[in-house]
């Protein structure tokens, strides 16, 4: 089989007979037909979660720290605890279908998880994986913006029911963000609060080398944890570099040595110009720090 | 046929021979199967709009506000421009379908537009038209408290990418706040600015009284233009009454002689207490002025 490759979850089945249910599963579906109800939550309310997990060589990339901040952001939104073990096995089956695609490709896997349909017992779930071609030309450097969130930088731990630092389906405001840098001229935005601080990108962890330093905001600001930030952190710190979590001003991220935007997508994307002004750039240590990523 | 009434929107097509185009029209659709494609952006993204109509006798209530408000919201969001004529005859249509449905009780009709599939060309659309019973009992009183929503009064301004005013899909964060009422042992949550505003409901408009006048938040502090509201505050002017639209502060709030919350579907809601302090009511007045809103 190729890519894409659709699977969904299918609920346990209790039985009138005394028998066992049978388990949930994961099973192969139509992608060319509709698999989502219009009472779904998931569109009625952007009442979801999800994540993309990125394929390499047929290996998921970080799949564990995926499957950790799924459940993270499911508790977030009072959704039932997902069964990491069922959604890590749909997973790799859908590599496994995948096939040849898997080895030949750079492959992204999305897991999606809504509250199902209104007022019904059963959450909606499936896994798509599919060749990413999206952002294929973001490594060669992007244009960024910066954009206010419109939150101060403490919001998450005031105001939880805010969501920020969960990954829901609710993200029409982050594709209006980037419409509003396609019309700066720029390929994506930096959030950033209303106190001065750099948050994250719409789809992204921004990476900033600070004197010698590589830091990215914690997660008690209000931004997702990156996973691919973090298995960057990673190498750095495995070549004896230095990497850190702390508040970044947004005077701090002007004044930076170097900027990228991580994404499961498109790795390491290295900032090239930051609200038109130039950011210097250092290709060759992001390209060899992306080939050590890509081989993890 | 009885509700609920579901008519999917079939898209112009293309002819080969030179002959006119079929217009797009609103078609039958079965409820019970899937509609919607995991590759929607109004699922993966909750990239689209969405309008509540309510329906008395048959009759659409305030259907030109809504038409206009979802046209309003596709402008926010960079949608293509609804065809008004085209959702306004749907609504109609499924309002007829409904037959002794629509006469017999108090209906609903959503209207859900999306930016469709990732990467194509049409939107998705449909109506769905249905009995609503989630509201019945708010008629009788709701208890309410305040959460802050984050962000300040002048937001849809100053950062219009955050789509304030707009009536998104991306819902969540409405679906946490209500949550968060319920832990706190409320029925429902007025959204508050950092600068101390009334800003609105998840679901509804705030009106208060004030000095003897019926005010609400104007749109200009980025809240929904409310339809019930609106309605309402004819009813008042109409029999000699003053309403305005003007920020309302919090301490405002909290001093008012009475509170309602507006929204099509329970129409103005009395709030019997206010982050759980007792507010004033006027049974009589609420349940004269409902009746002559239900008789538009």
């Amino acid at each position: 089989m190729t890519v894409p490759v659709l699977l969904v979850l299918a609920q346990s089945t209790p039985t009138t007979d005394g028998s066992a249910p049978s388990p949930a599963t994961f099973v192969e579906a139509d992608l060319a037909a509709p698999q989502v109800s219009v009472l779904d939550l998931g569109v009625t309310r952007g009442d979801g979660i999800f994540e993309s997990i990125g394929v390499v060589d047929g290996r998921a990339q970080a799949l564990e720290p995926h499957l950790n901040r799924l459940a993270k952001s499911a508790g977030m939104l009072d959704l039932p605890a997902p069964d990491l073990d069922l959604w890590r096995a749909g997973v790799l089956r859908s590599i496994e279908l995948a096939g040849d695609s898997a080895a030949a490709s750079e492959l992204l896997v999305k897991l999606v998880l809504t509250r199902g349909i209104e007022g019904g017992d059963d959450v909606t779930g499936w896994v798509l994986c599919f060749a990413d071609v999206s952002h294929v030309d973001a490594r060669e450097g992007i244009s960024v913006v910066t954009l206010d969130r419109g939150y101060r930088s403490d919001v998450a731990e005031t105001s939880p029911w805010l969501l920020q630092g969960a990954k829901t389906l609710s993200y029409a405001l982050n594709k209006a963000a980037l419409r509003e840098a396609e019309r700066r001229g720029a390929d994506d935005v930096v959030f950033v609060s209303t106190d001065g601080f750099v948050l994250e990108g719409p789809n992204s962890t921004v990476i900033a080398l600070i004197d010698g330093e590589y830091v990215t905001t914690p997660s008690s600001l209000g931004v997702l944890e990156g996973t691919t930030q973090a298995a960057f952190f990673s190498d750095v710190e495995a070549r004896g570099g230095r990497a850190s979590y702390r508040p970044i001003t947004v005077d701090e991220l002007r004044a930076a040595d170097a900027l990228w935007l991580a994404s499961s997508g498109r790795q390491i994307a290295p900032v090239v110009s930051l609200d038109g002004v130039p950011v210097a750039q250092d290709p060759a240590f992001t390209a060899a720090a992306e080939e050590r990523m890509l081989a993890r």
